[in-house]
């Protein structure tokens, strides 16, 4: 097995496959990166048994193949000679036992290789439903939804995203029972049937850091439990959660008989400095305080061993019922912070009933459900 | 107590102050920032009793003295608190039982403050004799030393630098007994009597972040077991570390065996990747060797697990006799790193003894000097 390549595209591509490497994998031979060398192409496996990452470098200028083969590598420790090597190209060969020379200029390093065969096969998917679905819109909905998914063990499915992937749009849900994120997106090209498939966050978190800027096309194959996206020559493989995501539909109230629209950077540094207080005491609370009458907002915290601190809140419009309620800061910073508008508008029922944060004056489908925390 | 000041003048103070204040201190009141107010003038203290930093801001237009009086406020929470607030300006008020008011527009902040008398006393400095030198001058020492003391206890004068302040010159010298750092510079103003002090590492790479790269004057003040440095409205007190510095003019070889000079990024780079191996051994260690009649250098590191890597190096001129010796990358890599000329010459007389890195067509007086390791 000998290849010489250019090293700038061997790095390009080795750091999209290093996000599938975990270094404390139980699994040694997953702490390696899998090299294999065919007449016609360099293929790159990583893989966290979560997430799996193969990438093709076909035949090219760059890309010179001498002898084919495969070896697996330590993942880190080639990245870190790779970067650091001399030249610009880059040449490697795989002697003797699995050790692996790799030259270039004057530098030369002798690696210990591991046998390929004991590399696990990644997830067999066969092509019979697959679709395209535009990079950018799936990144988009992707950061709306994937910060509200649950971290805990106790109800996997609640750690995924929920999609719904409809002819012409995705519908996305996450939700840890606290708070919610729903998202609509219209697509210009989605699946011919409807397609539902709740996705780890974690997964789509490295997914998401793998489509580019620049709005590539994704091609969505799902399999039996696993979902294969290609990206260009990367293949990006996850798990699926398995059972059926809870119908969140009911959770979401109807009227509102308090509602204000304000401006959501002024909210949220606010809430900043009011979070200041309430992530000193023991139960994060910070409390709102919406009187109609005299078309006032006030938000306030305190810590019994540090202080308190109040403050008026600046808003558009204020209507309905007084109330005075008490949540979690935190939920409502990760609202604001992926809010589509400029401006929000905060729809509330009761004290102890969830409120719902949605944009101002846009047709788009955004709404975020937010559980208030009892304080008496 | 009342004062209103300009926002990001006291930040800009604050900001200082916290350098000396360590969050995970035995004494808990040494988490918090004193601040006194007089009637023509607001000070800031903060200490970790190894270093104090003491600034006093002067009643300016953008300081209104309402009150004098003293408090202690928690450091870490309160500057978050400032940095958060909205306006230009805020008010500082203390209250009964210490409570403190912070306003700022909209916000209003009560923190729980401490009681003043309970804050420890500053060493006091009587001003015998001080002397004044530049700035840029002992910060560019600083930094092309400190990185060699020893950060061990059981000789902890090692842990300081050592520093003879002499009418012309500043000679400075670190040692952690593997390796030494020695540089002699000339100073415009320095003291009229020779003044010794050994400070502490920790201390100087604080007192560096102070001294503001503009070259501010620094007049130090050294009194029985601490020195004062003065930068503009900044009191800067450390501990000095008692005892008599070793004498190390012994250490330094007076000839040379094998010569070479060369290119120091060069070789930092090649010794950059030799380390990739050498780091992943127990013993950390790269060989050299140098061969006069081929005129050949090569580098090596190896790992019994991981593997190994050689380079030949490029160089200028290499004279004298053959050498193999071993020695710890990183070692070598501090020294480069602090190296006040591109071009370096190294001279190194047997394999076991301590070789010497020196500046290249320079008259500065700037000498490291690294203990090889035994690996046969």
């Amino acid at each position: 097995m000998k290849f010489i390549i250019d090293r700038n595209l061997f790095l390009k591509n080795l750091n999209n496959v290093l996000k599938a490497i975990s270094s404390n994998t139980a699994i040694p031979i997953l702490k390696g990166i899998k090299i294999d060398l065919s007449e016609n192409t360099l293929t790159l496996t990583g893989s966290d048994t979560n997430i799996s990452i193969k990438i093709d470098i076909p035949k090219n200028e760059d890309l010179h193949i001498e002898s084919t083969g495969s070896i697996v590598l330590p993942a880190r420790f080639f990245s870190e000679i790779i970067k650091k090597l001399p030249g610009k190209d880059f040449s490697f060969e795989v002697k003797d036992s699995f050790q692996t020379k790799i030259m270039s200029e004057n530098s030369d390093f002798t690696i210990n290789g591991l046998d390929a065969d004991n590399y696990p096969k990644l997830p067999e998917i066969t092509r019979e439903s697959s679709f395209v679905i535009s990079g950018k819109s799936f990144k988009e909905v992707i950061s709306e939804t994937v910060f509200a998914v649950a971290n805990q063990e106790n109800r996997p499915i609640l750690n995924g995203v929920n999609f719904d992937f409809n002819p012409k749009e995705i519908n996305a849900i996450a939700t840890d029972s606290h708070r919610l994120s729903r998202r609509t997106l219209k697509l210009a090209t989605g699946p011919a049937v409807a397609t539902n498939l709740v996705i780890p966050g974690n997964s789509l978190i490295e997914l998401s850091k793998i489509i580019a800027d620049d709005d590539p096309q994704v091609t969505v194959i799902p399999g039996e439990n696993q979902v294969l996206f290609k990206i260009a020559n990367i293949n990006f493989y996850t798990r699926l959660l398995e059972g059926s995501y809870p119908d969140t539909e009911r959770l979401i109230p109807q009227e509102a008989t308090t509602t204000v629209e304000l401006d959501a950077l002024t909210l949220a540094r606010s809430l900043e400095r009011v979070s200041l207080l309430a992530h000193e005491s023991r139960n994060n609370v910070v409390k709102m305080y919406l009187n109609v009458e005299d078309q006032v907002i006030k938000l306030s915290g305190d810590s019994a061993e540090v202080g308190n601190v109040a403050e008026e809140l600046a808003f558009d419009s204020l209507n309905g019922e007084n109330l005075e309620i008490s949540f979690n800061p935190d939920y409502l910073r990760d609202a604001l912070r992926v809010s589509i508008t400029d401006s929000i508008v905060i729809k509330f029922t009761k004290p102890l009933r969830p409120f719902v944060v949605v944009p101002k004056d846009s047709d788009e489908k955004f709404i975020q459900l937010i559980t208030p925390v009892r304080t008496f």
